[in-house]
């Protein structure tokens, strides 16, 4: 372990695969202590990719040999997010399997949406055993930076991360705005119990408890 | 196709998998016209599972021939959701696979969390093209719901879901209070275009849109 590098391993919670609301202020905050790079890593499961697809610059899929013959849906709709494809474990006797799998790889991205029109996702393999095509897969990310950056796609997709942060923040702060409103209390408990036993739909009940909140609003003295 | 069977096909719009908002309510409308049973097919894209399991009362996983050997973390999220495993294609020079796969997943599932307690999640195969193994798969489909109504869990997850949509109706309800909110509407713009650029974040932005929306609300007259 190199002192240059900080690992925090972050609980997984409640949510499915571990990134959470407060995996952006995490990197936020990492930034902010002068580190460069921010590795953001997911434990795999589908959900995750695509919160860390919406909040990162890159994002790299890493894979082992086999598999990429058949794209199913699930392995499907993430390779799609990807902006760079690496199988690891290309070394020993997986080596072989390794190189099918780039290929099938490649074979594949072709009948794919890419993400990006500036950028041909590329296949590599590397690894993190002998280290052999690390190197490459780091000028590849180097490379990837260059060009959106130069097309001036990397600051519009952190604009718009920025702008859907700021609205998931919203949402959050209005609810919580909403549970601690004292006077509307009573009719959220009777209306959450209405809808758990199913006297009310939610729909309904949504709607009657955001009126109450408006008409209190009007009423409202200073 | 069958006269009792009404099938709709649902756009997935921007939401990655096809599972939106509005598949809630398309469930309820057809329940509401009569129809017993509902089933909601996703494109198996990770995310769209995690909320397809959020709003039934059953979740199958219907897999192919192949890969339950090595479950790695996409796939094994997903099956930790499945209340039934389906091996399809299980028919042909396919029929030897289909087997050993069913024999891998009752291997792997061994080794996960279940989500009920009192329901061992079957491994099962079948083919659609000869129609092998569908009573088996309905009987079985038919338990589930036997165990579940008998220890109440069917109950217990239908309130959790009715409660948990309310919430999520509500926060998209007061997102649009906000967003229609006139006297906000100079700040939200240019609190937008702060974060876009990076000037402030969203978390503070957030804050101040929030605390502008009480203050406000607080001078507000009849």
């Amino acid at each position: 372990q190199r002192t240059e590098a900080f690992i925090r391993p972050s609980p997984a919670g409640r949510t499915l695969g571990g990134v959470t609301r407060r995996t952006r202020e995490t990197m936020l905050l990492t930034e902010a202590a002068g580190f460069d790079i921010v590795l953001v890593e997911t434990v795999g499961v589908g959900q995750s990719e695509t919160a860390v697809s919406e909040m990162t610059d890159l994002f790299v899929l890493l894979l082992l040999p086999g598999g990429g013959d058949e794209l199913q849906g699930i392995k499907r709709g993430i390779v799609e997010l990807a902006d760079l494809l690496v199988i690891n474990k290309a070394d020993g006797d997986l080596a072989p399997a390794a190189q099918r799998t780039v290929a099938d790889y490649r074979h594949a991205l072709r009948l794919l949406h890419t993400r990006h029109p500036d950028w041909e996702v590329p296949v590599m393999s590397c690894s993190a055993l002998d280290g052999s095509g690390i190197a490459e897969v780091w000028e590849t990310i180097e490379k990837f930076r260059e060009v959106m950056s130069a097309n001036g796609e990397l600051s519009r997709t952190r604009a718009a991360q920025a702008t859907a942060w700021l609205w998931s923040e919203l949402a959050e702060d209005l609810l919580e705005l909403l549970k601690n409103d004292a006077g509307l209390r009573k009719r959220i408990d009777s209306l959450e119990q209405a809808v758990a036993t199913g006297r009310t739909s939610p729909r309904v009940a949504a709607r009657m408890i955001v009126e109450q909140f408006i008409a209190d609003r009007k009423t409202d003295k200073p």
